[in-house]
């Protein structure tokens, strides 16, 4: 029987790599996708279509919190706009930062991989494209493993674990990881501007072109005949 | 201006007297409440005229994830009853324990903190009472406090942190505590079986009995002229 994995996919690029990165693992993967209010809600409908293609099974979680705290939940909050890589990268966290976003959705992760007995948590979050996340760092994420490994069942029995296989990869890296994984990238959505079309001058999606502009690599999303479909 | 503290408020008897500790500390008190399909909803009404009795602020957030995988929110299976004290506490996870319920909660009283400016998360467990649940355990806590500060904006600046004043404490010592402190014993609830009236045989009942019989004080939730009104 295979292992059990439980994938979170955003709709994103980067989940989406790890989640066909996990299949090729051979593990069998469930999708887990969150409607936390995100102004940019149409990642879910791609989340959805991703976890589709990759024959993945597929959980919705709708959580409405009763707060907001992020120009990314907050439609009254500017988002970040128009910055350099440098200024993303170097720059204090941004207002798009959504409070504790990866604890819940980890905490939820866990009680899921609990239920369905899986033996890994799977989190596509890279130190490059986290723009000041702190819940997208290797130390943080290392800390969560010892949460899970303290603090549920299967991980006190040695059962469950959280892995990050994109963390130390340059979006880059990623971009060409998932080209050679065949994941159909027209089918990801990484802009937060919750638009019908790219932005082009979010965070996101700058450090999407960036990936795609480094590894030479076509992004599929930006052209007519294939996106938004 | 008085430091902010966000309180896991269940409407049991622990979280209770965490909040009038808290409050008694001078924290401003904001009350977090679950609704996560729990058995023993009645406990949220428990919850919120204790968190209204203390003076304290309440935010109530609802929970609807898609599983269950415990018998504390799945009606079709039975709740551990009429246990000994030593099963209790030697015992195997009961089948009460909800999978990572405590690391959902912390995440999302992390998200709320972080969003009202907060300085403290308290949260009522300890270790006695855990009846082998992996996440009320003092190893668990301080690493969800790790992730507090390795994971969100506050406590990466050293402005947000976990406290847990009850861990090391027994069910009687917390008693007496709530009874100098003022505790209104008789809004609190504790029983699991979700009935109008505590049932006295599951785990939580026979647990709150002992520590009220230690202590040498009467319990007024058991009083006919004082409880379930």
């Amino acid at each position: 029987m295979r292992r059990k994995a439980v994938v979170l996919v955003s709709g994103g690029l980067d989940s989406a790599v790890t989640l066909f990165w996990a299949i090729k693992k051979g593990f069998d993967c469930h999708c887990l996708i969150f409607h936390y209010g995100q102004r940019h809600d149409r990642e879910i409908s791609s989340a959805r279509r991703i976890a589709e293609a990759a024959g993945a099974k597929q959980e919705l979680v709708r959580l409405n919190l009763p707060w907001k705290g992020s120009s990314l939940t907050d439609m009254g909050m500017d988002l970040p706009n128009g910055r350099s890589i440098e200024e993303i990268a170097s720059g204090p966290v941004p207002s798009s930062y959504v409070p504790a976003r990866n604890t819940i959705f980890l905490g939820i992760a866990s009680s899921f991989a609990e239920t369905i007995a899986a033996d890994v948590i799977f989190i596509g979050a890279h130190s490059e494209d986290s723009s000041g996340y702190p819940d997208c760092r290797k130390e943080y994420l290392d800390v969560f493993n010892k949460v899970i490994k303290k603090g549920t069942k299967r991980g006190v029995e040695g059962k469950l674990r959280l892995q990050f296989p994109l963390i130390d990869k340059s979006k880059s890296e990623i971009v060409k990881l998932g080209a050679s994984l065949g994941v159909p990238f027209h089918m990801t959505w990484s802009c937060y501007s919750g638009l019908e079309r790219p932005c082009g001058s979010c965070d996101s999606c700058i450090l999407r072109a960036k990936g795609f502009r480094e590894a030479g690599i076509e992004d599929s999303l930006l052209n007519r005949e294939t996106c938004l479909t």
